[in-house]
């Protein structure tokens, strides 16, 4: 029998909880003992639950208990949520999280100190949430060189973009949706000004690019300036618009930036709505390959989360190989240079001067037929660079940008 | 360093020393040694290529060499691959293989085999080609209860449907096409009949499970009869014709079969287009994840063999826990049981009368409105057990039944 720890009772915490005793039997099959809940940390108590005497205030009681193996991390944030989960490493114990924000900042110390104690940190659930994404890019692809990583890393930011492409709402109202049917926070900045989709880039650039990439060098775009207009542009243009966390391998650079993009019906991730995440994964030799499921909710989080806690199970004493080294400064270059096509809608004295400016600034553009004001134009660039595209937009002239939107 | 075998240089055994070579830091990386090719089984020489002196004629130059830790079966077929398999593990080597066949018919003894020994039996490139499936299903799913598997399992017949569907392809036309392009075989049997899938919807249906389940116990019909009118039906209610690897859990029962299916545009499989895969997996805690990607080809089998020789190299002397226990008669109920909607097309002396048929034999129908012939009628059947569509079938009056497709 294997003692597990919980830390933070909140919804994938309680998640968690119940999934390791609901579905005991199967989850002591696979970890080939069984799994026993030994303490649940959390600053509220739960008297009504059936499992009430298992919760304590002190972290004291989870990290000197030498009887504890496995301790699971679900209170988010940084602090104390790192400070917790070092001390725990630190004790010899494995430690699973679902924590993007703890493992975007401090993942490579983290793996380090638990490569260091032969025991092991894991974090499936921080991205994608149930969805396998994590072990299969580490293990299934591993004889890979991987390429590029393009996904729709947000839930709740989806969510509201289906709503805006489905069912003709704004932003405001899609916003006031999500957050009735309790997607979306009160304050909706981490999701619709892409942080959270920006942190789960970073991991997933770090596992397949092995080295630490941090938040702060993925150039970040929201939802929030995308309006109806935009949707029906993009759908005349035959495709939808998502909020798409990118990252590519460019000889030893990597290029990785979030922004809302264009993506066309040809491409496996227009077709994913709803609440859902994708993650479409290029490697050299298998090709385009896409893992699909709900990036969040009570239910698919804790299946990642103890998921993770049978392979600690598995592996107690011994390190697994999903690890990635130290950031290295400069590994992360300019996102400007990923060559895009753009989809820039124009306004002018007329629709024929604004296509007459965007052909002389543009070039080789492809116009896009669709539902916008006389006097504005809309098209789909060449492939440019960022710096290149920004140039050519100076050249406009007697028109204004309205917007651009990169495709994917 | 660690000493490799590879038994069978076809395409992906040749795909396989390739990649072992072209991407050997990458894979020492993940491997945490040098992987070595020491051998390479062929009844042919190949005094062409740069590794030539690494062939042999000779079987026992790889199970009688020590040295040689990890066997790469690429060979195909039942026999000697399963002799020459069973040979290698009970000399305590690990074997890795991309032999449906054989995983499919010999599965849990082979499985069996590898625990007896503390080596390991892997064949994640036997399903889907490279698209990781089997391990996620496995680890990162391991705290789910698998409730179904639907997957699209063929290349080839997904394919040729795809060539119907968006090309107006008869299937005659769509055969010679795959044919031409070498996706398919001139005897093409396995694939359009269905034999294919079911290897692989047994070898899923077994890890998801628990128990070896035979292709003989599989119902599987093929795509032979579907035409261009049945596309044009699905396209009318819909959705899209693609052959459907399909395996339910019902309390303690499994109900699997293979057959032709109709899939609604809101199913994820229905934009699985020409040679991809896809497998929708459903679990209790986790909901619906597809994991899609290309399901043949030199390279992307190639780079799921290899992933496994990694996952070998880092488990020798240690069984991973990849497997299933033995088959048990009766746990694969009859499939007739399961309930399923049909789009059924029947003609009769007019539409009306074929319409009134319908609606007297099966009650609560759904019209489709497609083009057909004027004496024919179609539309979609509430669910129903196969039992119970064959005894309502059979109270058709004065019509003809053209065409039967379930619904997905």
């Amino acid at each position: 029998m294997i003692q597990v720890a919980i830390m933070g009772h909140g919804v994938v915490g309680c998640g968690v909880a119940e999934l390791l005793q609901h579905n005991a039997a199967v989850i002591a099959g696979k970890a080939g003992e069984e799994l026993k809940i030994a303490k649940i940390l959390d600053l509220r108590d739960f008297p009504e639950l059936p499992y009430a005497e298992l919760f304590t205030h002190r972290f004291e009681d989870i990290v000197e208990n030498p009887e504890i193996q496995i301790v699971v991390e679900t209170m988010g944030g940084l602090h104390p949520a790192y400070d917790y989960v070092k001390a725990c490493l630190d004790a010899g114990k494995s430690v699973v999280t679902s924590n993007k924000e703890l493992v975007a900042q401090k993942g490579d110390e983290l793996l380090a100190l638990a490569k260091a104690h032969k025991q092991n940190f894991l974090f499936e659930a921080s991205v994608g949430g149930g969805i396998p994404i994590l072990r299969p890019l580490d293990q299934c692809l591993s004889a890979n060189r991987i390429q590029r990583i393009a996904g729709i890393l947000n839930g709740t930011t989806n969510f509201m973009l289906t709503e805006m492409i489905e069912n003709g709402l704004s932003f405001d109202e899609a916003l006031a949706d999500a957050q009735n049917r309790g997607y979306a926070e009160r304050d909706p900045s981490a999701d619709v000004d892409g942080l959270d989709a920006c942190r789960k880039i970073c991991i997933l650039a770090s596992l397949a690019f092995g080295n630490h990439v941090y938040p702060d060098e993925v150039h970040t775009e929201g939802i929030r300036d995308i309006t109806l207009t935009d949707v029906r542009c993009a759908e005349a243009a035959g495709g939808v618009i998502k909020l798409i966390g990118l990252a590519a391998r460019e000889d030893e650079h990597i290029r990785t930036l979030v922004a809302p993009m264009v993506v066309k019906k040809d491409n496996m991730l227009s077709h994913i709505g709803g609440v859902f995440n994708g993650v479409l994964v290029t490697g050299d030799a298998v090709g385009d390959t896409l893992f699909y499921g709900r990036g969040a909710g009570k239910e698919p989080t804790a299946s990642a989360v103890v998921a993770d806690v049978i392979d600690a199970a598995k592996h107690l004493g011994r390190s697994k190989y999903l690890h990635w080294d130290k950031h290295i400064p400069g590994l992360v270059a300019d996102y400007q240079a990923l060559p895009m096509a753009y989809m820039v809608r124009l306004a002018g004295e007329t629709r024929e001067a604004a296509a007459a400016a965007a052909t002389a600034a543009y070039e080789d553009i492809t116009p896009i037929s669709a539902d916008i004001a006389d006097n504005e134009f809309v098209c789909i660039t060449p492939e440019l660079s960022e710096s290149d595209f920004e140039d050519k937009t100076a050249l406009l002239k007697g028109v204004t940008l309205v917007s651009r939107i990169r495709l994917l």
